[in-house]
């Protein structure tokens, strides 16, 4: 029992007893009849509120036990990194429209019918098919001083290949989106532009560098294209400096009308200052790449669902979520594997310890996250059709890390409330080592903004993140089995508070 | 500018005017003259008092900036990771006496050289000398279901060995210490009592479910011998499932006068179940194992000790330590590696930002703190010797994991008020996911107790520490750059507190 019920319940027998004796009082006493009753009724006034306020602590102790207990059963219970090892060894890297995909949208189907849930079905949607093609070259050709180079680098995802004979080109350096267009068509024209500005190693939180540098590789081939480059290499987007390249997304909405996508590379970091040091060196360095990667055209696929159902409020959904597909390379272990099966086994803890949620609790594995969201998309339209509501969507996509709180954010109009209300559960979970701040959420879930529920973004320590993020490395010997289960009982336990006390 | 400055500024502001149309009051109007005076008085002292909470809150204003450039600086320039790689790669393993335990002293000493220290110099200790001898060999010999079995173990630190014809006798499985001595002689003499409580694996902190645990390897074997066991087994002290096996110090302490220390084993936690199913099904299961291991005599090292003598108050001495011993196995790179270059890099960065303390920052690398703490106990009894004063002391011995927060203790007497006033620094650090307690420091600084000072145990994240721990997985490939550095940061601006702002 809580200090505070304790006192509460002590002050509540006091008053009581003095209740009592007024009430006495009132039957000997008339010539101060009014006085007294308007004290007896202040007194009993008094008593049912610390009465409720005795129901609040035991509630607030019930939750807290029961949480400790989520935490103990998923430690010692939790199936995630098991489902993890095998989606990430036996399946592997999962692009959108592959096999692997298939076989990862087969197997999570197979394990969440292990779990005797209400519903689990296939969501259909129709996604784009991204190959890599050969294994990528690139090195500098002509460094006066240190000859031929080879550099570590990988197509960025969605890109044009430069056909079987690659591309050779003169390169020019350059830190941001805005001095391209600075430069201008004469600079530009007929050269590589070297997008290399590094993501802020002094940011204590990585995702904030990410997020500082990723416009390069998202806009940069197409902002370069529009001056007449042709082609793009872009400085792999981590506060690290290693030889290990990354990819990720380049679009093409800002290509201008008529101009053609330029083929454009990810180069480690390492050889990014590399190149940078040549070319301050020398007049002209010129850069070799081939890259064979191509579009595939649309493919069907599928969301993965399951479902509790539940037995109060039955059409207020609380969603969790993580996406199924992955780059190519590596394993997809943290990018996405880890939101997978945070969701999944959120689940099957649920049903270890036979909680049956008054709201209905739904896991939702998201296909093409990473390259065109149309999973997301089909879901969001989905959901809206059928007149669907989400109190709160959870998305872990972050990685298996260490957990360090969520964020959260919603519709302009109801956020303030429901994030006041969100907020009151923290100290529920700050013994854990978890605080709640607004912020953003996640891609996948971010469509569901129009419902007014919560939108909450699962967030772990983000130190090692953008060692493996997009890259060879992103495999399971990179996942910690404690850190990934503590991401379980962290998102468990959130979805408990919401579920059983609402927002 | 904070919020709070601003406001307080204005409030003083206003209280100025009213203060001085008072005092041009009471000039015109004599009849209310001790009234208005008395009012101005009051009036003025709040001004002055809050002209004072302006001065704090500017302190508190550049405190924050500075450890946000100490942050930046340590993120960027430290040489942390640097220093650690070469410590654990040139030389690895060096477990006292040992001549790499003499290379980590000269290595560390030189790398401080280069700062451009007040003083570096070496502290001499007498230290244990124990070596493992030969790789062990352990294996169930007559398993009625599995025959032969080969077992992962490590000989436990000081404990004695088998002799080259190694030790086969019957295995009793317990517990805990009490069980053995509620089994008595008649079952534990002449077998080898397996110790296999499990470190809980439901402790979110994994040093509650080591400490809860690591008694069975301390004391273990001698209570084991008292009651006539010829060996000892003792199920690593970690909460993770796998086949690395866990060494670590067993003590002579509890051994009764005249009986023969044993031959003891540290097993892995997989081959732990193992031998317990095995138990359970089987009869009689016999175990044969050979350690050569012994203790070599007493061996003369050093504490490496490194410092900048206090401007202002130089008698203050505020430490920052590690140990510069580790285990054999492995390359020591958690357990201590990360302390010692925590430490060091704390004085680099101090160089590297021209900050010149007011008190006296001493980094201290001490000697032997596995196996006998002889390296501590020099360096306490020479500093009581001085009449040196440590007004705080932060010792890293937790790993070089993503900063928590510090946990402190010290002397009953004055620990109440200056934990108070060290908590109060305890907002400006939060930003950075620390958070301070009250809690154990660390085993090399708790000898300064006397001296009434603070000590201070720095806090990582705990959750991948026992994968290293003393087995030969504690490699620099375990250890984050960033978390590293982080670490750095997390003390450095502790003590940049402590110095700035005293306790």
């Amino acid at each position: 029992m809580s200090f505070l019920r304790k006192v509460t319940i002590e002050i509540t027998i006091i008053l009581k007893s003095i209740a009592s004796i007024c009430f006495f009082s009132t039957h000997k006493k008339h010539n101060s009849h009014y006085f007294e009753n308007s004290l007896m009724k202040k007194i009993i006034l008094l008593s049912l509120a610390l009465s409720m306020m005795i129901n609040l602590n035991a509630q607030s102790d019930n939750a807290a036990f029961y949480i400790k207990d989520i935490y103990s059963t998923a430690l010692s219970k939790s199936q995630a990194y098991n489902w993890l090892h095998s989606l990430t060894t036996n399946i592997g890297g999962r692009i959108s429209g592959s096999p692997e995909a298939m076989a990862a949208v087969e197997y999570t189907r197979q394990m969440l019918d292990t779990l005797g849930l209400d519903k689990v079905y296939l969501q259909e949607c129709y996604v784009p098919h991204w190959e890599r093609g050969d294994k990528e070259v690139a090195r500098i050709v002509n460094s006066r001083t240190m000859g031929t180079v080879d550099l570590s680098v990988l197509a960025l995802g969605n890109s044009t290949g430069t056909g079987d004979n690659g591309l050779t080109a003169n390169v020019i350096e350059v830190q941001s989106l805005d001095e391209v267009q600075e430069l201008g068509r004469e600079k530009i024209e007929g050269k590589i532009v070297f997008y290399n500005r590094p993501a802020d190693v002094t940011q204590t939180n990585t995702f904030e560098a990410y997020g500082g540098a990723v416009d390069q590789r998202v806009h940069g081939p197409a902002i370069a294209a529009n001056f007449g480059a042709v082609g793009a290499i872009v400085r792999s987007v981590t506060p690290s400096l290693d030889d290990v390249p990354h990819t990720g997304v380049t679009v093409n909405s800002r290509y201008n009308e008529g101009v053609k996508p330029i083929p454009s590379i990810g180069i480690s970091t390492l050889d990014a200052e590399l190149l940078s040091r040549i070319l301050k060196q020398e007049e002209e360095v010129s850069v070799y790449f081939r890259t064979t990667c191509r579009m595939m055209g649309e493919k069907k696929s599928y969301n993965v669902v399951g479902e509790i159902t539940g037995s109060e409020f039955p059409d207020e959904i609380i969603l969790v979520g993580g996406h199924l597909d992955s780059w190519d390379v590596g394993q997809g272990a943290h990018d996405d594997g880890a939101g997978v099966v945070h969701a999944m086994a959120t689940l099957q803890i649920m049903k270890e310890m036979n909680y049956q949620p008054k709201r209905t609790i739904r896991c939702v594995l998201f296909m093409n996250e990473e390259n065109g969201q149309q999973g997301s998309k089909a879901y969001a339209e989905a959901s809206n059709k059928n007149n669907e509501f989400h109190l709160a969507a959870i998305e872990s996509d972050r990685g298996g890390f260490t957990p360090k709180g969520f964020g959260c954010e919603g519709d302009p109009l109801t956020f303030p409330d429901r994030f006041a209300k969100f907020k009151n559960y923290e100290t529920l979970l700050s013994p854990y080592g978890l605080d709640f701040s607004k912020g953003g959420s996640g891609a996948d879930i971010s469509r569901l903004k129009d419902q007014k529920g919560l939108l909450i973004g699962f967030i772990p320590d983000s130190q090692r993140y953008f060692d493996f993020h997009h890259t060879d490395e992103d495999n399971i010997d990179a996942v910690n089995k404690r850190e990934l289960d503590l991401g379980v009982a962290a998102i468990f336990s959130l979805v408990y508070l919401i579920d059983q006390y609402g927002l």
